[in-house]
């Protein structure tokens, strides 16, 4: 034990332990308190000195959630007490992790705070499949929101427009049958492709991919997942696919779409 | 030589060499032959083997660039003469990195591509200085886009309308003054504040705090350079920023701010 605590939100990445980074398994290594999520995997976990207390504090569905508040206090009492605590959170702990608060509750407490980043789901989820998500010629805007929650302190606040030539991914979509509505009253088309990507860079991986027109019909795919919605969507990996999904068939549209799209912005703006 | 070359298009994260992947580190450990970025530092290509052949394809700027076609090509020849070859750009490689590019390249040159994901550099910057790109009260969306480019052929697609609660990174952000107009034609109010963050996550790294309406009149800073706005940036450390700024003050508007703020979507909507 120090006598002064440090708290480090850290990133744990998307899933595969490998994408953890060099900085975060090395404060992993000498953590005395580590506090984590669900969605951090047991092999990451192994990384943690069996001398650390281990604090499981994820939001499990189906299981009452420990109050974010609590979990601020928690951090903050762990540090007072002069450990070096990690707070471990799935993807990066600034998109969608609540970091911002933890990192406030120290703040006003006077711990010192340092936020080692992390690959973000979207990111692992993008390289699972094949997606890239910007494009010179389909796509020039990332957009990062989040769908429905049933937690009711946790909505998103759903961008009146989307702009065209954008990709979207929902982290955490919900209802998809409210997304699809959503999607349709931003502007997006019905023809749009997407991809439902479920426990993206696992072994568990899967992926649905289908349009914005047909996004209620999807089956139910095991969390975490994330919803891609773009042009780029046609891009995706088409041997990994045709595994699954014997009618994958965007490639194939995609030279209609770019040629549709040569009196863009993209090509034709300075 | 292998008798079948693969491509890894991996990212080496924002700048500091322990912001890489594990995985990437591995990636790169076994290469034998790795095009790499002007951004990736010499810490990390100094995990490459020195049997290795390294080749610099960075866009410097003064310099004529490589064209993309010619790095794809070049991606291409060395698969097909049997090498095991990484491609390894600064940041993600589908997040403004023309990854999507080089992947299409290489399918239909049928050789076998990976994508290896990283911390791309609105994240890393974010860490640094603070900033959570996400906030319950502050910010829902992330938005990632480039800014204005020398290069003809690469414009950003600017978006018509920026929601309000979002935080907009631009990379690689060019002109402010012409930024300042866009931001404000889009509907972002001249008082959000804004922060320019250059060669984050490095030893170099400088940051500048100010506002959209005093945007054009920020210092020069070295490239690489990221623009983040949004409310958000009033979170940003005040002990890290007041050794530079001694007029930094966002932090005590933020309470007037999330005032303000208790009648927004994030609060009330379903």
């Amino acid at each position: 034990m120090n006598t002064s605590g440090k708290v480090f939100l850290v990133g744990a990445g998307p899933g595969d332990p490998e994408l953890l980074t060099l900085k975060a398994a090395k404060v992993l290594r000498s953590a005395e308190v580590v506090l984590h999520d669900e969605l951090v995997s047991a092999e990451i976990l192994r990384l943690i000195p069996s001398t650390a207390d281990l604090v499981n504090v994820g939001k499990r569905s189906g299981k009452p959630s420990p109050r974010q508040a609590d979990i601020n206090q928690l951090l903050v009492q762990y540090a007072l007490l002069g450990f070096r605590v990690v707070r471990l959170k799935g993807g990066d702990p600034f998109v969608f992790g609540r970091g911002g608060e933890e990192m406030e509750s120290l703040r006003q407490a006077g711990i010192e705070v340092e936020i080692v980043p992390g690959v973000t789901a979207a990111l692992g989820a993008a390289a699972a499949v094949q997606v890239p998500l910007t494009h010179r010629e389909l796509s020039s805007t990332l957009i990062l929101v989040t769908g429905s929650s049933k937690q009711s302190d946790h909505i998103a606040n759903w961008p009146d427009r989307l702009p065209s030539n954008a990709t979207v991914v929902v982290y955490m979509p919900g209802d998809l049958a409210l997304l699809q509505s959503r999607l349709l009253s931003s502007g997006v088309s019905p023809a749009t492709p997407c991809a439902i990507i479920s426990e993206a860079t696992t072994e568990s991986e899967e992926t649905h991919i289908t349009s914005v027109s047909d996004l209620a019909d999807s089956p139910t795919l095991a969390a975490p997942k994330l919803l891609v919605i773009g042009e780029v969507v046609r891009l995706a990996d088409p041997r990994q696919l045709h595994r699954r999904f014997s009618d994958f068939r965007f490639s194939q549209e995609l030279a209609e779409v770019r040629s549709s799209n040569t009196s863009n912005p993209l090509e034709s703006a300075e």
